[in-house]
């Protein structure tokens, strides 16, 4: 293999690697060393544990984006201001004690008004937009935190962070609906939730536990409960995100799961949708991170 | 002490019971063995642990109300189904092997369309009109389950759940919310979160992250994000129940801490609200059950 330098999208859970020629990708792995797990002097270890074996005797940079350069992460990369290039600035140099790697990080974005922060999706949104010129328009990155950002002539002009993901996590998992939810999934369920809750987002509570009465009154067939509590998440955040979908320029960059129950929702409702793969819009923006990091080198 | 019966307050976390001369509490005892905790056998001995003190030779009526009637409970009592009375029937007997004890369960309230359900809620109700002739109005009674009630006639005519004190209890204590909120209160900062959800339910998941991205950026003042993730979470509610409170007559039965804070964001909006203590409204819906077991012995 003849590798050129090493991508990584570090995250709150997890560490993902790739070890890259350009824009190619030679070999990749992870862990789940990621930085809630990590005090700072274990950063290190935790990004040699899972590269090791990519490295020799030549140096090789190393270029990171996502939570790792958060406040609690391997260094603070202080972020820039929207309106904004998503990576406008060259990614900040973290000092390491080992000689065969530079270690690089991506700073987030932030907006002053109303306050919002993202780190990690600013760089999908780099590598999204440099494979498509003058591209004008919305995007949505469905996940724990899902973003709406409003693109504009190569710069994110304002974006709306959800914790739409994180409340379906923590419902499923944690609350009375834990006993209700199964695996599986019924599509009709679903759109139909998503419809309810867009046309009456603040029933959000009642419907919740309604799903909880339903199942006491009246038993639930496998894959309905976990459908309308994702179908009444996201319809609360459509209801809240008309601004930005309707009549717009749209993609979604997501893992391809999340993406395609974005989409299917937003087509409901009668928008025209892209898919973007999101790993590929990580590596390209890394990518142009790179190239800023040898630019001043 | 001349015990007659006594009256147990049996939820999901937790059992509270008391020794009553009619509708005099001469002592009170509770354990945290509610009814999650307990497997079916355990049930009895949970009981006794409590009560054990009170017994005598002459056996002693014990009328319990809550979880303990579900089906995961020591017995299920049936719902009874909404407009009814809300103690309709005889409560239900459960047999048991100590001869010192007769042990009664009141049942819940069901509600067909939208599915909905109670316990131990009906019991409060029960005891709040007991003492009000011809009270008809709109109850709430805040809680990891708020329930908003429509009384007429001394009956339940329809009732609607709404998940936010668990929704509260999760975000403030599993979300990342949980690195920004810290104890205090801040009224000012509660009141307007009110405001702007009732008018924007819609954005509540929006607001959410704000109170993180609001404390990344800018720090916040001890009790402000607490206050306002509460304020943001009932005015979401208040807007869903505009139709149960403006301009009825209008009571909150639940715990002091949070029948206030109930009361103040309704107040706010204009509603005039009698706050009653929730205690004494199990306490007096619980004897008209035990009244119930008396004529039909």
């Amino acid at each position: 293999m003849n590798i050129e330098w090493i991508a990584v999208d570090w995250g709150t859970s997890h560490l993902r690697a790739w070890a890259m020629q350009g824009e190619t990708v030679l070999d990749q792995a992870q862990s789940d060393n990621g930085m809630a797990r990590l005090a700072k002097s274990g950063f290190q270890t935790a990004l040699l544990d899972v590269i090791e074996g990519w490295l020799g005797s030549a140096p090789l940079d190393v270029v990171a984006c996502g939570m790792v350069g958060a406040r609690q992460g391997w260094v603070e990369a202080p972020y820039s201001t929207v309106p904004s290039a998503p990576v406008p600035v060259v990614p900040v140099y973290v000092p390491n004690t080992d000689p065969r790697i530079r270690v690089f990080v991506v700073p987030g974005l932030k907006q002053d008004n109303p306050p919002d922060v993202m780190r990690g999706e600013e760089t999908q949104i780099a590598g999204f937009l440099a494979s498509r010129q003058n591209w004008d328009g919305v995007l949505c990155l469905p996940g724990t935190h899902t973003k709406w950002v409003q693109v504009s002539a190569g710069e994110v002009v304002s974006f709306r962070t959800f914790m739409t993901g994180e409340l379906f996590d923590l419902l499923r998992c944690h609350s009375v609906l834990r006993h209700s939810i199964s695996d599986g999934w019924d599509e009709t369920a679903f759109l139909d939730a998503v419809s309810d809750t867009l046309s009456k987002p603040e029933q959000l509570a009642a419907r919740l536990f309604g799903l909880r009465a339903m199942d006491l009154l009246q038993g639930q067939a496998s894959g309905i409960a976990r459908a309308r509590l994702s179908g009444s998440l996201i319809g609360v955040e459509l209801a809240a995100t008309r601004a930005y979908w309707l009549g717009q320029q749209l993609a979604i960059i997501g893992a391809d799961n999340v993406s395609q129950i974005y989409a299917k929702a937003l087509q409901q409702q009668g928008a025209f949708v892209e898919v973007a793969n999101a790993t590929r819009s990580t590596l390209a923006g890394l990518a142009q991170a790179r190239n800023l990091t040898r630019q001043t080198a």
